[in-house]
């Protein structure tokens, strides 16, 4: 029942084709704008202060990446968000590499402090991190934490009062009062660059078209394992493999994602 | 006829491998410097002030992108635009989004403005918008225009006294003399990002080796229209079609060229 | 016995995964992340200056590219080569263009005098204008030089008191007293935009785990080359050749290598 749920959502994106402003790194930003017109999305990127009010306002949904971080985009990134809180447009934040220094620990707490913030999607280090939870954060890589990652979750957005995913080899997902975790995907999706990047794309293109935060993100991330579980067949390594992704999760069915990575509420 | 005239220009880039200069955004970037080198061209990206008078001097054609512009990248492109003026560089203005927000607009005017400009290349949104037709653009995609794209296309060039292309399903490129349409390549080209962008490369190639622009311009559209039919066999999704589309056009014979996208004048 | 070493060095980045930090340009740093992976490093990229002290804490190696220069990046590059120098962290320059212009030759002349560089790697046209050498830097490329290749290497890596990595149809690696030459790879390396700054990725990860430069360096252009040689069988353009090279790259075995391109010792 929740992958029919998927499904339905994954069509009202393919029909309504939201546009997902982006203000993020510019390393795997091409990525980003990929995998949207994959996922049935229309990407923009933009970071200029000068025209964000005006582009936010025709936008369906706002990610604030910090990948690549410095104060002029993070000014944009305010900007940005506020004017998304403004018009009722969701915003999903993505702390890449919070944890590892200063600048980007700080930045993220002070997006959390002045939006209203109604996804944030990090792996577990990350999150952990900014939940106050010992983690271990390599440059923007996540190595665990030691907590439970599903109560580290469902208390963390408890407390936010927003969505928070956590990705990893399985995905957890709460909005503080509704748990979910994905199960599934591929290894192989470590051995990309860019995927966690890719997922927050895809999870606020289908938070574009479901007010239910926590049910389209877990929607969204069961719709990119699967398309991972079938990229991986045949693929002769990392590179083949996401050539596939896009491929697959552009040719996704109902029927694809019904034999695909498992999605359940766990809470 | 006009054929072999897009062969012959397709010839000349492969045999001087022209250095085409592009001011561009972060987003697509990549792909621009690839498609270069599968044109037959050499790339070259850079976006300071302090060096952009002698980049553009060793330069044969100047591409400039507003994809991700801010006002540092703006006064460069002008600075840009002013070398290549002076020292008979053409000069191609890529107006990614205009029509979106207000600063994208009128930065695309300002260059028109200040800049002698060989070539203006949008979608037909974008390019509709700069005409002042009635135009919808969501984001960076063109939904169409109102008026009749090939009068619009030539009518807008007479009055800017440039090349003006403008892509879609069908191209049109009129110079305001003469005109001509490209109809073919492949539904799937809107599936990638910056297809547009890497035509506006290989455009400013061709135009690095051929004065008359209009031919120039509609001679690479009809080359990468057709290494988009050629692509488009076996792929199996925008990620696959988008890897055979550099493929494609680096292997491109004139006897592929004869078989492939229609290039005709109408005016 | 050469390769013997070198699948010794690939075997220490594999298991160590070292974090490779890379300020650099925009059009080819999405492939130098994901080259990063598939040789078992580990990649981050930032260019604040706000987080730079503490993201080069964390690094085992700093590469500092010049592809799309400017102001902030230049000195968000010193505060992190200080930072490389004050705890030991191996530093690599790629002068990507330089000769091109005069602000890429003196942005470099700057680096090599203000910081300790570790691995100067360029190709032969920008090495050999460094160097004083004739040399003809077109753009970004190199149309080679007029003195001996090896010499040149060679003298200017004694006088710079670094090693000097000069990439090309034959690599050149020396640190002024031993010198090597790599043989082999494939023509198509030169149709792939970002395989010289990937190139320089491979040699940084590898300067990471072995104290002696020239061979670590001499080494990754060994690894680098064979998985090229592997990646050009069945490839059908530059694209998907590009693709087989990560693909080659993750999947390369001592047994691989053996039987790759050849490594020699001429000093």
């Amino acid at each position: 029942m929740l992958r029919a749920e998927a499904s339905r959502i994954m069509g009202a994106v393919r029909e309504k084709r939201p546009l997902v402003h982006h203000i993020t790194n510019y390393v795997t930003v091409n990525d980003c704008a990929n995998i949207a017109i994959c996922a049935g999305a229309a990407p923009v990127m933009a970071d200029a202060a000068e025209e964000m009010e005006e582009m936010v306002s025709i936008a369906s949904a706002l990610v604030l990446n910090i990948g690549t971080l410095n104060e002029r985009i993070l000014q944009s990134m305010l900007l940005a968000g506020r004017t998304a809180n403004r018009l009722g447009i969701p915003v999903l934040v993505d702390p890449v590499g919070a944890g590892a220094t200063t600048y980007r620990s700080e930045s993220v707490q002070m997006l959390l402090r002045e939006l209203d913030v109604a996804v944030l999607k990090g792996n577990s280090g990350e999150i952990a991190s900014l939940a106050g939870e010992e983690a271990l954060v390599v440059g923007v890589d996540s190595h665990g934490m030691s907590g439970d990652p599903a109560e580290v979750c469902q208390s963390f957005a408890a407390r936010l009062g927003c969505t928070v995913v956590m990705t990893g080899e399985v995905d957890y997902i709460s909005d503080g009062e509704r748990s979910y975790v994905v199960e599934g995907g591929d290894p192989l999706m470590e051995s990309v660059s860019g995927t966690g990047c890719m997922a927050a794309t895809v999870v606020a293109a289908f938070c574009a078209v479901e007010d239910d935060r926590a049910l389209a993100s877990a929607s969204a991330l069961a719709v990119m394992s699967t398309a991972a579980e079938i990229a991986a067949v045949g693929a002769k390594g990392p590179m083949s493999f996401k050539a596939a992704l896009f491929d697959a999760l552009a040719a996704l069915t109902s029927e694809g994602l019904e034999g695909g990575a498992a999605l359940r509420r766990t809470r």
